[in-house]
């Protein structure tokens, strides 16, 4: 039996971050999608993604290389079709339901490039108020947002960056203030 | 940058196991699920709940204990709804149709107890082929469900055990044949 | 331009009652499935189903015959998966998710025989207190279920019938009270 | 019993039609959604909304003052949370998650104005190749969103008009393509 008060086991829960981006994706995408992952793994966060290819599994692969939690909350139910550095996988079966579910697992999420799909995730969370923060360069709707409210009914807060190394400082200093 | 192949981080996805029950449940029944969530740490394998409380949080606090990775799938999007013991949360906020996401985010499902909720996910196990590993003794569903097929549709894996060193000598038995 | 007030189409929702089933059955199942069908229409009532074959379409059948509104809320998003009586489909692609949707869309749920997915609605009836009427008779979980509640939290509103004129008394009975 | 064949109720299935947009709106707004659920039900189409207030009430009061059938697909699982004019009432208690399912349940799509959540549905439709009819000048994302493919991994159909008019004469001629 366990001893009584479990304060060895209990602790604080970990970020969660998610970054979202094209299942399919160009080198340069995929490499930087890769570096955010590490620097997700080296926060101590969990990893949050869609749990297929392209910029999810190259943030993936980025957080495995630093012995990260990589999460994949996939479309289908079937838990091989999670990428292979998933090392915990959410089957569903919701199809693009679960894109609700990418964003509200996440105490933040990234983006990056990224199509209607990645689209329809900065909207739930701009809707659920988690913050997002959007790195511009890659292309996709991380690039054709304008720096605006995506709607007037809600302040939630979005940020733009140029480089990584932004988009962490940032990230950091406002989850620091939880 | 990360060196290419990545040997070293590509592994086999680990075995993921529900346990299911209530969500209140008496002192008996609770340190059972606590049990069964330590052997599931012990086995190496990931632990899937569905966040809450009772035998949700007592199998995560015997699964944390072993310094396990406890999954809770939310029936919220708040990720402070999770118990204590969960170290990976996944929001979803549809409500009790997460319970299938439980069930088809597990290679096994052990139950113990339960009411409609876990009878509901008993259910979706059968659908979907995912084998079930009743535990007796307990009350609930695990105790009223007769030892016949679910309906004449399927043919899927049902098996009833009256202790947790049966269960899990035939669940280790079961996934090892993969 | 439309008068103000809408005192013409304004009007109270009509009621919604739901018939679940197997998906594929036999002649007299299909048979009492069209004639529940049919009862409803007559009751003004509009007719919620899973949408697919067997008992479904049977009372859908059933209740197009009599001019009824005929619901069917897919497992898939293909509106033309739907039985050839429902006049409005809802697409849903989350698969047997949306068996809770089918029980939250009605008033009361019949039950006619059913397997391993009928439970589950039977289940999530139970749980969001949508009245059963359980038809006996016919096989499957209708006659498997014992009267006796599902579980303990909860008391919902469950009643066995061994004919259709009797549950169809005690239906609009029920129905009447509000 | 019901005469062979069915020939009288067999039915060729109604067009859906979605109109989406805020749920909150201003009078000039209301007065088209109005007019635009009028248009829907004289053309014999259902309209599917989202069951609640602003955009969605007004288009299905125009919707029942020509005698449609107006489907609200709720948030929530409370039938009573639907406006007074729906006459089929989807209860999901899924949330936002039920944007996919508005969009699914549509052979085609027209937009008021809209904040995120109509964006979000804007993209579903997008993915899913549900043709969009964007009606301009009454603001929110159905005037931001320029005449661009949403991604480069579809070419699904989106038109934008300037008037009422032109929307339905293009959206009769495209449905009548099949």
């Amino acid at each position: 039996m366990i001893a009584e008060g479990g304060s060895v086991t209990e602790q604080p829960r970990k970020l969660q971050i998610a970054v979202i981006g094209d299942g399919e994706a160009e080198e340069n995408v995929l490499r930087v999608a890769e570096q955010v992952g590490s620097r997700i793994a080296e926060l101590g966060a969990v990893l949050i993604t869609g749990g297929h290819g392209g910029v999810m599994e190259a943030a993936c692969r980025g957080a495995a290389s630093r012995g990260g939690i990589c999460v994949g909350i996939l479309r289908s139910g079937r838990l091989s079709d999670a990428n292979r550095y998933c090392n915990v996988v959410i089957g569903t079966e919701i199809e693009h339901a679960r894109n609700v579910l990418t964003v509200l697992s996440s105490d933040a999420v990234i983006t990056i490039g990224g199509g209607a799909g990645t689209l329809s995730e900065i909207c739930f969370a701009w809707i659920h108020g988690r913050p997002l923060f959007i790195l511009r360069g890659f292309g996709g709707w991380s690039d054709r947002l304008e720096n605006e409210p995506l709607d007037r009914r809600r302040t939630s807060p979005m940020f733009f960056f140029e480089s990584i190394d932004e988009l962490f400082a940032a990230l950091t200093s406002f989850l620091s203030k939880g």
